[in-house]
């Protein structure tokens, strides 16, 4: 086991209702407040009257940005540091999904800093201090809401890129499984998909002595799984939201690293389909991971056996271990299937044509993953795998 | 599920030769600090002498209190109040196992307070401040370094009583697994069985949909189980004492609470036994948990079938749950056993002369437990389960 520093302060608020104390605690961090969300859902289902009626009954001053997209741009992002320069601007509070979150953090990072908010993606700068940040959830998926990363997207040039720090970590997030209930069952399963991957990174390491971090990620993979067909067959299920929900938070909080260093690698290759293509970053995981898991299987064949086993209940067969591990891969394939997703590029009409670009972006800052590195031409093979 | 919030901030820094860093970790929260810490062995072992050339290097004014006892004493808690009024004490730096961080914690909570500390442990008065605390942990096995909660005993009486309240979580905790290779076998054998028991009181619950938190319960005591026998064969076992180590931990920072109410009942019929007797907490554990489940197992015969198959690999019996639950609790007991534990009062040559009178002041202040809720009758019984 390697030394590990987990320094977690997100105050999980977890419940029916609990939009409602949104006022009370977000007011602790001041009385300037950048609202910060998406498109007209959340006026739609009410969300928006709650959460503004919470703020306004604790005399909070709310500074409103809208807009955030799939895939946050920049663009977005420079206006509302903007607007948070101008205002000083207290606390930043995400109501929506990952990408809402992870604007809100780039937001916050860039509003205490004298540069381009982009120097903190392309590494030009680091993130030292940001606003403090509150989360409503409205979509379990990224784990933005605990974690300390975020992931914006360049319209000029599509680059998508993540930076993170501890102070990115949101002070509190409110969790309600009922605001879940009208997520179209494609958004579920592209959610479902992201909060296995976010655990598969970290589960494909070359640390051998993780036992509890291992067992923690197949707990989490299992209830996932689970839950699955349950949330999509009967979305208003709040036992079955409510798994999803939290084992989003799970996978995404930085427990399951504990001990090891994670992979990231298929991220970091889907990141440059969803940042051409703009398809879901979720249905982009559900084609790429098995794809890496082909590639790169053969350096690990005991670790994906126990996974294979531990997670899709298939027997070890001790004399064909290969096959044991093949198996696991299949099983997680096809049940990405059931669940609605593509597993492979084909099927959402990706053809080939930009292969070549992607692998040289993916890998122009160097090596991608940890479990194996990746060069430029391995990602390019995985792509292939992918088709 | 039902709603919860989950509150833990305490910064975990896990590793080898971490606790040289302590000094650069406390000088955060001020100058003045309390040493507080058990006997000698610190002093043996070198720890004292790392941990305060630490301190001493950040420019850390040290005031020491040792003398720290299993089972900690309210008498010393006073006087490291009084101790900490005086001077003004900043910060409480605990040294050691869950005794000196319990102790460390009423320390904290009294210091802040007017009235006397024994206060909060009879329900006169609730924390609602202390001074913040630091852990270098010796001893896995209470998981008070991530906790809210502290134990105290009251000599006038032997009364041992809890509290808890979320300023008394540890504001960090170096966790080196390397500081426990010198812990005897018994010791670490009652550390395992404590920690077992802390996620044993959260599992047995009657909240029915907790799925991701029941089997993060399960993969920690797996992951204790299957390195037990590893650490106490091989005391100086790096990766298995880390297992262990961090296991101690999760069991009790309260992720394995979420959704539900756990029970508790077990911990408060051992302290009447560890409160009398001063035997060790984990080996009144080892005695007092297997007869509390022979008692109750009928109320949810389900769940202790789960516990047998899942933690214990026991084949489940649809024909015949309970003949599974049983077989669950009976290799919980040899597996205590096996680890050097008593299960039984004879073992350790505790009579029944006591048993009336335990029965009664563990529940002169209420029912006992959540699973099923305990009268002194029920608690008198299991007692005599137990011997």
């Amino acid at each position: 086991m390697q030394n590990f520093i987990f320094d977690n302060k997100t105050r999980i608020i977890f419940g029916k209702d609990y939009e409602q104390v949104v006022g009370q605690e977000s007011v602790v961090f001041g009385k300037k407040l950048l609202l910060h969300y998406g498109g007209g859902s959340i006026k739609n289902s009410g969300l928006y009257d709650t959460v503004v009626n919470s703020l306004q009954e604790h005399g909070i001053e709310i500074y409103e940005l809208g807009g955030v997209k799939p895939n946050p741009r920049v663009s977005l992002v420079r206006e509302g540091v903007s607007l948070c320069k101008e205002h000083n601007i207290d606390f930043i509070l995400a109501v929506g999904g990952g990408s809402v979150i992870d604007s809100a953090k780039a937001i916050a990072a860039g509003a205490t800093y004298d540069g381009d908010v982009w120097d903190f993606f392309t590494g030009k700068s680091e993130v030292s201090t940001s606003l403090p940040i509150g989360v409503v959830l409205t979509i379990p998926a990224a784990g933005s809401e605990s974690s300390a990363g975020t992931v914006i997207t360049n319209e000029d040039g599509l680059y998508k890129r993540a930076t993170g720090h501890l102070s990115l970590r949101p002070q509190f997030a409110i969790l309600n499984p009922v605001l879940s209930y009208t997520l179209p069952a494609y958004q579920t399963a592209c959610g479902i998909t992201d909060m296995m991957a976010h655990i598969l990174e970290r589960y494909f390491t070359t640390e051998k002595n993780v036992e509890l971090t291992d067992r923690l990620c197949e707990a989490t993979l299992r209830t996932i799984i689970s839950n699955a067909h349950t949330v999509l067959n009967e979305p208003t299920n709040y036992n079955a939201r409510a798994e999803i929900m939290w084992s989003g938070t799970i996978a995404h909080n930085d427990l399951l690293n504990t001990g090891r260093i994670g992979d990231w690698a298929s991220h970091d290759i889907e990141h440059e389909i969803s940042g051409i293509y703009d398809i879901a970053h979720g249905a982009g995981l559900a084609i790429i991971f098995p794809a890496w898991m082909k590639y790169v299987y053969k350096h690990d064949i005991n670790r994906f056996a126990q996974f294979a086993n531990r997670v899709w209940d298939v027997e070890i067969d001790l004399n064909d271990l290969e096959k044991t591990a093949l198996a696991g891969i299949k099983k997680m394939e096809q049940f990405f299937s059931s669940i609605g997703m593509p597993i492979t590029l084909t099927e959402v009409e990706i053809g080939d044509e930009h292969f070549a670009e992607m692998a040289k972006k993916a890998t122009e800052r160097g090596t991608l993953g940890n479990f194996i590195k990746l060069q430029e031409s391995d990602v390019y093979q995985i792509y292939q795998l992918a088709r």
